[in-house]
């Protein structure tokens, strides 16, 4: 069985250098060009995804529909699933990497974004940000929509995902694709590989190069490789 | 409960005049240009669907995803049914429409066009446009696999998808719209409207504008129209 998993390319806010997390941005041209490149080397690898899973947010979404495209499998079925989405970056979101080091310092943001399990500091719940003030969220309970999210947090989040969708998709459908984003990849991997922290830390999935994961029926990873 | 149909704008082979059926061509430039307007159409109206049916048919899908962003709703959950495919026009699929009326004659093809239950001539199984030697049916059986289709085989059809998926969606999201192709939105409204054979022939629904109904509880229409 075969699970490819795509992270999106350049978005709109990674142009301008701003943490994005939830906020539900586009993708770029660029971005949008990668996501048809990787269509490319996935059919000329010779694979074909059966089945799609992506996250509620749209640049994650439009890199498998161009990616789909390019494959030939417009007609694929998709679940789309808010558990895969980027990691809630809290109170961070929308703001210039810049501004968050001149007003928190170097080394706390560093600390945001290399620690397993340090939430930066939280949404308030009236926010509009806030997931639960948000119509794309409005079937949720509010324990499980986040203010703010660890790495830890978002692994955690994204498990329910892997355990009850994509595995038993896997098993159905024996070529299965994932286009999500990096904290949500890094979480799949993260279980797949039985990395520890610290190994998942290091972990940087490129952008518009699929990673394919060849694995048996108990999700041992049997093989695995960039195209 | 308010069901919405959006029947594919223009697509390539209209433009070239040819049979289409079940030819997975795309969509022209214009074509993605209705899809937009009708996107836009149904923001204007306040109508926010909360689930998507569309065909295994690109210029369906397409439609539907630019509709989709057009509402500023690309993350709504999708369900692609090959049942909502266009009706299958046999062995005429290809042909140019003037072509087909000068090698069958003008008076057949009429029947083809305007007749309830005549189907025109079969492709062979062996055809490499047979539904079966297509990856994309892969998974279906023979017996549900069109060579060719009468109006009424389509409406057969297009049946169990209305009943097992559309009515159970309706009564969980409230608002739904299928996008989709002239004759299985035909079925559609035939069900829903109880129209008579003769009826069907006559109802025509135009491209690029959402067809609203209203319906209650029991899929009793209250009031239906363009919008």
């Amino acid at each position: 069985m075969h699970l490819i998993l795509l992270r999106h390319g350049q978005s709109e806010w990674n142009l301008a250098n701003r943490f994005t997390g939830w906020t539900d941005v586009d993708l770029t041209d660029a971005g949008r060009e990668e996501a048809h490149r990787a269509g490319i080397k996935i059919r000329e690898a010779g694979l074909r995804p059966q089945y799609f899973f992506t996250s509620y947010l749209r640049r994650a979404i439009h890199t498998l529909q161009i990616a789909a495209d390019a494959m030939d499998l417009a007609y694929v079925q998709v679940f789309k699933d808010w558990h895969l989405n980027e990691r809630h970056y809290g109170a961070l979101q929308g703001l210039n990497k810049k501004d968050t080091a001149d007003r928190y310092g170097d080394e706390q943001v560093h600390i945001w974004r290399r620690s397993y399990d340090v939430q930066p500091p939280a949404l308030s719940p009236d926010d509009d940000r806030a997931p639960a003030n948000q119509p794309m969220y409005g079937r949720l309970t509010d324990d499980e929509l986040p203010l703010t999210e660890s790495l830890k947090d978002t692994i955690e989040r994204v498990r329910p995902c892997w355990e009850e969708r994509i595995v038993p998709a896997l098993h159905i459908y024996d070529t299965v694709l994932v286009a999500a984003h990096g904290n949500s990849l890094r979480a799949l991997v993260m279980m797949l590989k039985k990395l520890s922290p610290a190994d998942v830390l290091e972990l940087e999935i490129p952008t518009g190069s699929p990673y394919v994961l060849d694995v048996d029926n108990r999700m041992h990873v049997i093989s695995d490789n960039y195209l």
